[in-house]
Parts: C-alpha cells; structure tokens; sequence
C-alpha cells in the first residue's frame, strides 16, 4: 500500500462504480470517508452504508439534504421560472451544488484536504461538483479519478469493473443493468448513454420510472390549487378530495404523486454541455413541470409588465450558470438575489388541471395582481380614454414612417 | 348625407361589427370598399360578399392571403420559436400584418387615402393594423371607428349595434351570441372578453373549436416525421398511414388536422397588452404547438450552442415586436435577417408522437447535426482528453477562489 | 374671464415661456402657483420670485432640490455608468424626474387637481415630466399648454409670445437670445434647436458656458484622488493643493469647478428621442464626466468580471429607461435595487488627472479589489498552474472543432 | 540530439523570448519554420530574418499582414463600435486572429503537423493564438514552451533565457530592457507587466511611443473629414492641408499619424482576463481611438433606433468573444454577418477636431440620414401632430398609473 496521502471525503452513491473508486483510493493510500447525500432517490441508505463500511471506510455520512434541495436550490429555480435551453428544467444541475456544499462541509469537519466524486470526464457534472467545491473551499484537492489516466486506463469498460468488484469483495447489483445510465433525485430522473446516445432511438416504453405512461393514466384529472407567496408555492390543495400540502417537502413530493400518476413531466431533448459537446437526455420532472407552468401564470398575473421583461433574461443567465455548475458563483449569487426582490408581488393561487402528461391552467387570483378587469372590459371604458391610442400609434409610427421616407428615396436614386 | 370625404378601404371580416362600421361610414360620407381577408378562418366568404355588396359597398375584394400568412409570417415565427412572455404563439399578431400590408395594397390601387378597421380602442389590433398601414404606406389616413367618440358613444353595447342593424337592414346573427369574442385564422383562435374578463373563471367546456377535448381524443397517438430545411418544414409523414404533405400550406393544414383532433395546442394566460394593461386570452394553436416542439429539437440538434444562445436573445426580441405590432419596421426586418442566416444549418428530420394534448419528441436525425455521438459516448474516449477537463474547471474555479479570498478577508476585518 | 378651473401647480422657470404660460393659465381660469426648483442653474431666484408674483401667481415656491438631485438621482447614475447611446450622461433625463416628484408633492400639499409645464410637444421633457407626475399621483392633470392647440396656435413664433408679454407687463429679456434653446442644471447644459438644428453646424466658439475652452485651459493638470464607497463618490482631494470635498454637493460642485477649468465634459451628438425622431444636442457635464470614468475604473477594480456583465446589461436598460421618462417606474426602481447591490464592493479611490478636456486615470487601490498582484504576475508563478490553461484552451476548441469538421463534411458534399 | 518530431511554425517575433524558443524547439527534435507576421510594428524585419536563419531555422517567412488586418478585423471592429468592458479597443485581440490564421496557412502548407508561440500561460493571447488555430485547423498540434514544466522550469527568470542566449549564440538586445513588457502592432501597442503590475502605480513619463505627450502637442487642432460607406472609413480628408487618403491601410495609417501627434488614445484600465485574473494595461490607440468616435457619430446619425438598440447588444457580445479569442468561431462569424447587415446605411461625412488628446466631433452629413430637420425643428410644425404625444403619454404611463394604484391598495392594507 502507497504512503498514506491523507483522509479524502468522496461522493459516494452505494452503486457500482463509487463502491469500485472508495476501495481504489484506499489503495493509493487515502483514507476515505463517505458521504451518501439523501436527495430523494430511492435507495436503500442503511445498505448502503454498511456496504461502505464493509469495503473500508473509515467513516461513512449518510445525510438527508431534501428538504434543504428542495427550499435552497428548488425555490430559486422556480421563482426564475428556470429552464435551460427553453426545455430542460435543471434537475440534475441543482441537485450538484446542494451535495457539493455538505460535501465540503464534511471535509471541512473531518480535516481532509481531499475530495472526491465518481463523475466522469466528459460530463456537466464534474464541474458542478468541482466549481462548487472550489468556490466554497478554494483550498480543496478534488480527487476525479475517472479523468485519472491511471484509473479510467484500468477500467476502461464495465467488464473490468465487475472483475475489480469481484476481486475486491464488492457485491455486484443482481439485477441486469439497463442499457443506459440514470439520476435521480427528488425533483428528476434523467436518462442518458448506452443505447440512448443514438439520437434517432426512441426511448424504449419500460424506461420511465417517475411517471405513468399517459396512455395508461387516469381518464379523470386531478384539479389543484396552488397558493404561492414571494413566488414560491406555500400551500397545495387538491380540489377532488381536499388534500393539502403546505410545507416545501411534503408539497413537493405530493406534487410529485399527482404528476408522476398522470404521466407529467416527460422530456427527450439534445442539449449542449458545458464542455462543448452536444449530448441527448431523455428526462422526468413530474413536480418541476407543475410548478414551472403555475409560476408563470401567477407571475404573468401579478408582475408588472417591463420588470417581468428584465426578469426574464435575468433569468435566461440565471439558468445558464446553473446548468454550467456556477450555483456557488458571484454572480449566480447576485441574480438570485436581483431575481427574489422580483418576486415580492407574486402572491395568489393558480388553478390547473393535470391530466394525461399535460398541466392546464384554469384560472388565477391574487391580492396583488396587476390586472384590472375594469381597464381591459370591453364594456367599461373605465379610466381609459381611446383618443388616446391614437396618438399612442401615431408617435410609435413616427420612427417607422421616417424609415419608409428615406427608403423610398434611397431606392429612387438608385433606380434613376 | 355628408359631403363626400374619399374612399375608405374597410377591414372588413362580414361580422356584425364591421357590417355596421361599413354602413356608417358610408353615413359620414365616404365611399367604401370592403376588404375581406381569407387568413383561414371558418366563413362562408361569397356570402360576407353579397352582404357588403348589400350594405352598400362600392367594391368587395376577398382575397386568399392563407398561403403567404403560411410562408411569409407563420415560417418565420417557426425560425424564430416565437413566443410571447414565454407562452403565446403570436396566432393573431402575426396575421395582422399580413391583413394589412394587402389592406394598403388594395388602398393604393384603389387610389383610397384612407383604411378603416373594426378593432377596439384598448387591444393590441389597433396598433399592428395601423403600424403596418403607416409603415408601409406613411400617407394613409386611418379610420377607426371604436376610438372616435361619434361612434363609440353611439354604440356604447351590442344592443345599439342590433338596433342600428335592424334599422339598416344589416342581417343579425341568428345564432345567439357567444359570451366571449372569438378572433379567428388558420393559426389559431382566440376566445376573450365577456365572462372570460374575470381571470378566475375557467373556459367552460364548449367553447373550444379548434381542438378536440384531451378527454375525447383517440386512444393511440399519430407518430409524425417532420423533415425541416433552412429551419422552416418542408414535408411531413405519418407514418401510422403513410399520408405526406410537402407545400407549406398543405403542410399546415395537415398539422392543424392532427394536432386538433388530438387537443394540441390549449392555453389559457394572462398576457401584458402593448397599451399596458393586463388581459385574459384563451388559445388554441394546434400545428403552431406541434411546430414550436419540432422546430426546437432540430435547431438545437444542429446550431452551435454560442450561436443559439444569441439567436435566443434576438427571438426574444423579435417576439416582443411582432406582438407589438411592428413586423414591418425596420427592426424586425432586420432581425428577421439574422434569424433567416442563423436558420442556414437547420437541416433534419424529428420524429414526433401527438397524443391526448401532448406532442412528445422521440427521436432526430440530420446530415448537419453538430452531435457526435462517438464524442459524446462514455464508452468511448474518442479525440477527448479527461485531463484537459482538469485544466477547464481549475481556470474557470480561479475567479471563484479569488472571489472566495475576498470575502473571506473582508469578513475577517469586518469581525475583528 | 372664464370659470375657474381650480388650482395649477405650475413648473416655472422664469424665463419668457413659463411666464407667458402663467398669464395665460390664469386666463384661463385657473389659480396658479408657480413652483421653481432650483436644481443647480444659474438664476437670480429673488427676482424670479417677485416676477411670478407679479403676474399674479398665487403663491411662489422656489425650493433648492440640489442636494437631493445629487444623492438621489446622479449617483445612482453613477452607479450605473449611465449612458444613453454610448454618449449621453443624462443630465436633463435625470433632472426632470426630481423636479417633477417635488411638483407633485406641492400639487398635493396645495390641493391643486392640475399640474402644468412648458415643455414643447416634441421633446423628451413632456414624457419625462408627465410619466413622473402620473407615476406618483395617478389622479393628476396635466396641463401642457405647448401641445393645446388654442395656445401653440396662438404663439406660432416667438414674436409673439413678445407681444403677448408686452401686452401684459411681462418683463421681456433684455439680452439678445441665443440662436439656440438651452437648458442648465447642476449636472450639465444642453444646447439645441435653432443653429444647431443643421446637424453639420459646427456649434460657434461663444456658446459653451460652463467649460472652458480647452485651446484656454492651464497648461497644468489638476491630479485627483476620489475616493469610492458602494460605488458612490465620498471625497475628493486635489493632490496638488491638498483641497478636499466630503459631502455630496459640495464634492459635486468642486468636480464641476476643476472639470469646467480644464474644459472636460463637451459632446456634440445625434441622439434619438423617445418620440421617435432624430436630434442633435450639445452639452457640457463636466463633473459627470470625471465620475464616470473614475467609477467604471474603480468598479472594474473590485467588481467580478460576471458580475459587471450582467450589471453592464442593467445599466444600458436603466439608462434607456431614464432618458425615456421612466425614473418612477416599477422597472426602474427595480433596476435601481439591482444595481445598487451590485455596489457593495465598489470600494477604493481612484487617482487621475484632469487636463485640456480629458480625464486620465492614473492609478487605483482599493480594499476589496479582485485585482491579486502576486496572481498576475509575470515573475511570480502564484497558484497558478499553467497546464490547466492547456485544458482550458482544449475545452473551449471542442465546438469549434466539433463546427469545423461539419463544415468541412458539408463543404465536400456540395463539391461532389 | 532527440528524435525528430517533425516540423513546427513558430510565432517568431525576433525578441529574446522567441529566439530562445527557436533554438529550444530544436533541441526538442524539431524542424523549426520561423514566422514573423509584419502587422505594423516597428521592426527591422530582415534582421529578425537573418537572426532566425542563423539560428537554425529551416525557413523564414515574413508576412505582411498590414493590409488584411485593417480590412479584415480593424474595420469589422469599427463597424461593431467594439469596446471591451467600457474601454478596451481591443488592438491585441485583434491582431491574434489574423496572424493565428497565416500560421496556420503557413503549417498547412508546410506540411507541419505542429505550431509554436511564445505567449504566456497566464494571458489571453495563448488563448486566442490556440482557439484561432484550432478552430481553422482542427488536428493541428499546440506547442506552447511556457506552459511546459520542461520550459518554464528551465527559464523562471529572465537571466536564465539570457543566459541560455549567450551559450547558443543568441543575440542579447543591447538596449536595457524596459521594466514593463509591451506587444504593438498597427492599432495599438500595450505596456503591461514589471512595475506595471501594481495597479497603484503611475505610468511613467517615458513610457509612450505611439503618441505624444498632451502636454506637449501641437496648440492647434487638425480638423478631419471623415466618410464612411457601410460603416467602414473610406476617405479622409484633412481641412487644414486638403491632404486625402483612401486606401483602408493609408487610411489608417494617416489617422494613427494625427492622432499620435495630439496625444490621442491613451488608456490606464484594469481589465478581466478570459483565464479568471485581472490585469492592468496601459493601451495606446490612435487611429482606432478617432474611428470610434467618428462611427458612433455616423451609426446615430444613420440608423433607426431600434435597430442600434439590438445592434449595440450584437456588439457588446461581439466584444467579449474578440478579446477571449473567439473571432473564429460560428458564433462571432455569426455576429459579424448580423453587424454587417446593420451597416449597410451608415453612410455619411463625419467631421472632427483632434487637438490634446481628445477628439471632438463637430459636424456630420449623410445621404442616408434618418435625421429629419423639419421633423425635429422647434419652429416647424411638420407632419407632427403635439396632440399625439398626450396620447402616447397617457397609453405610457397606464402601466404606471395601475402599479401605483396597487402599491396603494398594499401599502394601506399593509398598514391596517
């Protein structure tokens, strides 16, 4: 065994490849405590802790960060109406600097000068997991072993990986492997590589996990009301039977039930990685897409037209650095900011409708709305005075008027 | 009667309101031609000819502009993925100019100094009709009865418009009056006003006319192949039944056949007016949804990321304008031009399923894709080099760490 | 005389205009009080005073909002880097909002329901002014005798507002009048109309009052060190004579004095009006002129470069806003909080020397710099690993390569 | 000897830097093929020739590059009003491009798999010098020496290169050596580094070559005419002597020439590198420094507004990518097609005064101007209607008049 290179914290996930890398550091001479992050994957957390202990850890941490997910990093997100590439709504991309965060923390606490993570090098995840790191901890040495020519040379497929788990006494999953690579945490699951990567291949019916099918989903909708407050929703209430949510995680993970049943939230997209490289992902955002669509509505309600303008691309650069992995940034930090002091007029309850993949929105209400149904009636004329459009069309037309002027002269002198 | 002011070109749509507008402005002394519109709208058009010819109007012109709207308005919004405030297709923005530019047309060879249209004095239609009319033709007087006071004090309700019919012998409706105002093309429908004012109110069942009921809608999906060139379709198969349409109109109607039997294409929002009051519109867009999906897909699967992420800023913009109602200005023809350019490698084939009111994307292929799967692959290295990841996240952690350094030596001075 | 038409809070300057239009509202019926800010012009407002009385104003108020225009309007500008198309530092933009909000204040107090100015029909001031007065106090009336057709048809020229003033004892200047339009505050001068209106009229040797010529101006500089706190000026000491200035006027003021002595501040420019036309305005801001290229230097010092790019963008929106009108807008006043946060760090003092109408900066220091000496060094390494530059440069080139090898595919494809 | 490793171009700039590379590069088994790209500096290119060849180099090419970087990247830079963050003209980052790319012919034709430059491993220029070459030549190899361990290591301060010099009979530069470091071409020339690098630091006396003093500059201005086609400088005529150019290389050149005389272009800024770092430069642009003020003159005069609005934004992104090196890129080839576009009326005579380092901008004309005299005049009533502006007021403050109402209703609310 190599000279002790002191203790590294690594992301460790129970599967295959972490179990691999957790043994693989021990024997280049760190010791390794481990860090599973519950963020609302389905995973046996008490088996995978004892499998970390088994194969060497010298501690292991098995943290729940849920509910922090959901009102640090989820919240935001909504109130930005967040979504990257007009599609993809940033699930995997917020679950990165909320891990990373008690990542290092945890080094932090334990004295390690390490860090390490399983992700590979080719992905937008490792620089989430790292910027992060580095912007919360400059001094941190991330360890990324899948972009180490001496690990990814030694394991260049699964095959090796299973002789190496073999070897090693790392118990091996039992179930087939799906021909394509998942995660999963509390607000998505995304699906890529293996047969995947071919982007003209549809995504085989058994893939999806989160939502029912919306040929097989309910004929009857679920109506809710969702009541939100700074832009950030405070309590659900379904309509059929009276349910109610009203605190972040049990509101999240109820909406999570509704779309998930009725098949909401589905996504197949090719989208263009922080390292340069278009890749195709197929994705379920069961609450995320719920809660995207009534933010807008409240928003369009209660926002005053031009600061929703400017929200608007703030929002655009907001969910860029996200998906870049710049959560833990300046700047990020800084529109985050800008874009919650927007959010103090959207108050009111959205009313849709969930059906058969699809959010409907029914109608909406709000002590603080915007709208006027006295100004816009097409049977009052209320304060508004019609003269007045007319010169309002008249002095916008100016400018365009002018323009045609000098056309026309500019081509007659061409044509003379 | 009046003395003779000139001849007016009338917008005239064979409706009610437009009736009346005809007869009185033929009461104020002009000569009127009426012009109606073939944008795609349900009408029974010879009919709307022989009531203006009746209600006296010196001249009908019913012109089929479906196929221009199409190529020359619809196809660029396509380019584009126009969308107003993140939800609206732009249906009855993008058929005003269109409208209008013919309405002038028709002035000019009528040797008209004036046009004269129906829509009221608080919408968004007055000033895309008289932005076009203007632009295009500066010296053009516009008539617009809903803002002149002899008019609209005159005709305060609709009651005052049958009796005025009545007295004219302008025919009445004999189907009784929706209570809301619908707004028609072969793009969309709107429904607004009347009891749909009030923005809590859900669309009662039976207005929809565009779109099946999601609820109602077949039991299995139509799977489509849509071929785009230059970003704009160009043929589409189904390939349940092998059916293919392959010129932009045809195309269109196809899409507008499937997608509406499938109940594609409902919204209901809460917009911003260009006058600066809030309204209620309730949508149905059916081919222009299932075309926003594709087009998206195929343009993100062949445009560089950098070069999408400004086309994304200027199609913000040229959203924002065409809603306004300033297609023919100078700065939408120019981002029109950008656009078009940026459109260039838009090239490719997206297979797509319509199902219960959800188009889904299945799959994409394109000899101009910038995907590459073998880069992409994780099983494959490729011409990619792990360790040069290393180097891109340290570079970009430097401005992290040094911002990190700051902090932390600010909040050192500030805690001592 | 007519009915009285209650009471006009009246924007007064002084001059010939304002009080034609005094002696005319009160022809019209209505009590005025003339309301004349001082804002920094040079004007002998006893005299001021005694003459509105005279003409029979109700009552006079002469109120000095210099202080608060500086603090509450200029260094938010400051803050900003405002700049209307590349050119214009706002000075008449950013005071007619602060005289327009203490208009309204005096309407209130007076009870008066109408407010009126004499801003002509085709500028900037009337929005600018009248958005500010609606903003704050919705029930307003605006009086704008210079876009009511019985008085601009009255006084076409100035000829015969002259007549009107002999007519009724107004004091008539005694001075010849410019062959231009000026309009003076303490932040700058502009000159307009007349002469000037020839775009390619270079403006006369004698028109600039508040610079000096810099062919006139000391052969030696001033060298100056202002110092920043939140972005906004806190001192200024002339290295020279060791004069300083701490308090928000009294620096201003000094800035104007040093700026106007050495000739700093003049432009002559084409700008484009909210109204939709062309002009060209001269103008003099000589203090503007040195805190905007202090500020830019001292925030490009301490702020994060991601951060300045998004505040860079607020900025262009803020400025627009302001030279529109829009100080009072929910959009304004958001983008002020915005980039009012942005300014925390911009901390430090920049030197630079004053001389022949320019400004150079001649160096900066700051406590929160970003600026790491040892980091950028040629000589020293730091903790900077140059290999990492080479995984930089790698990653970045992927797209490009990723582009070029497609473009080579389509290229050959085409030839064959 | 090492093995051979084929032939390399190197970037040869005929300093002590590069000569030690030369040799070094061929102690490392290289071919070297030395290319000094003449691209306006002062330089005595047949020495550099024969220093290189008597260094051991296979080949010399000395390239006059003049020519295409004034027409190729000086002037789409002019047309973009290309500025990075507020102030940087971008001479260096222009000038990569355009030698990056010869190398890269050069190589091609050359058969040499690898290129070579001497640029630093902190800076921007190794940047875009690798992101030009690879983005032209996607399998060429980058050697870099000062981003190598092998190098760097070698050589950590300037006595070792000196060193190294004397014992391969490398000519040592008789002058002392600057205590700063500085890169000229055509349009400019930076001083960074040495005593430079404390950002507190004056820039001393003796440190300009490119322009004079201002202290010490003529006491008279030239007045030049400046006239523009499709936003590109194509004559120059002086007043005073009647002296023209036409060319786009005399052009400039005649423009650096006056410039320089009157001390023109000077800069102290601190900027943000692409690499994460910020850096202090001092830049001398000359002509670049009259073209910006003359174009920003003749775009306003010229262009609609809106279109300059979209334009400026095209522009501001258009900078960024420039300076980080990304002028070959779809991106910015995209950009520069969409400025291009705009430019197509800015057309028209720019007149201005250079006189102690300033520019002033006294007059222009244009056959294409948008400026309407008539329009704006204060004594002409026009096609201008002032009635129209109440009604444009009134539609613009609406939107205000409905948030102030609300913020009522809250803050009374608020207050019960």
């Amino acid at each position: 065994m190599a000279q002790s290179k002191g203790t590294v914290v690594l992301a460790y996930s129970g599967g295959l490849d972490t179990s691999c890398i957790l043994v693989w550091l021990k024997e280049q001479g760190y010791d390794v405590v481990a860090y599973l992050a519950n963020i609302g994957q389905k995973e046996d957390f008490e088996a995978a802790r004892k499998k970390a202990l088994a194969l060497g850890a010298k501690k292991v941490y098995i943290e729940d960060v849920s509910r922090e997910f959901v009102e640090q990093f989820i919240w935001p997100a909504v109130q930005a109406n967040a979504l990257y590439e007009d599609r993809y709504l940033l699930g995997t991309a917020l679950a990165r600097p909320c891990i990373a965060r008690r990542l290092v923390e945890i080094a932090q606490h334990e004295g390690a000068q390490h860090v390490a993570h399983g992700a590979t090098g080719k992905g937008n995840d490792q620089v989430r997991f790292e910027l992060s790191c580095y912007a919360l901890c400059p001094e941190i040495k991330v360890v990324a072993p899948w972009r180490m020519p001496e690990f990814y040379q030694r394991f260049p497929g699964r095959r090796e990986l299973m002789d190496y788990a073999k070897k090693h006494g790392i118990p091996v999953p039992v179930t087939p492997q799906t021909p394509w690579s998942m995660d999963e945490n509390l607000m998505h699951i995304s699906y890529e590589a293996g047969i995947l990567e071919n982007p003209k291949n549809q995504a085989p019916p058994g893939l999806y996990t989160k939502t029912c099918d919306p040929a097989n989903s309910p004929d009857a909708p679920d109506v809710l009301e969702i009541k939100f407050e700074r832009g950030v929703p405070v309590k659900v209430t379904n309509t059929g039977d009276g349910a109610t949510r009203s605190t972040a995680l049990e509101l999240f993970v109820y909406l999570n039930d509704i779309a998930g049943k009725h098949g909401v939230g589905r996504i197949d997209i090719v989208e263009n990685r922080f390292v340069g490289m278009k890749s195709r992902g197929i994705y379920e955002t069961p609450a995320g897409t719920i809660l995207y669509h009534a933010h807008l509505d409240i928003e369009a309600f209660t926002m005053d037209r031009e600061v929703r303008k400017i929200k608007q691309g703030l929002s655009l650069k907001f969910s860029e650095l996200v998906y870049n992995g710049f959560w833990h940034s300046p700047e990020c930090e800084f529109l985050r900011e800008c874009i919650g002091r927007s959010q103090e007029p959207v108050v009111g309850t959205v009313r849709l409708s969930v059906f058969k993949g699809q959010v409907y929105i029914l109608g909406r209400e709000s002590p603080r709305s915007l709208y006027n149904e006295e100004l816009v009636s097409m049977n009052v004329q209320g304060d508004y005075e019609p003269a007045d459009a007319t010169g309002f069309i008249n002095i916008n037309s100016l400018r365009l008027k002018e323009y045609h002027r000098l056309q026309s002269k500019v081509t007659v002198k061409q044509d003379e």
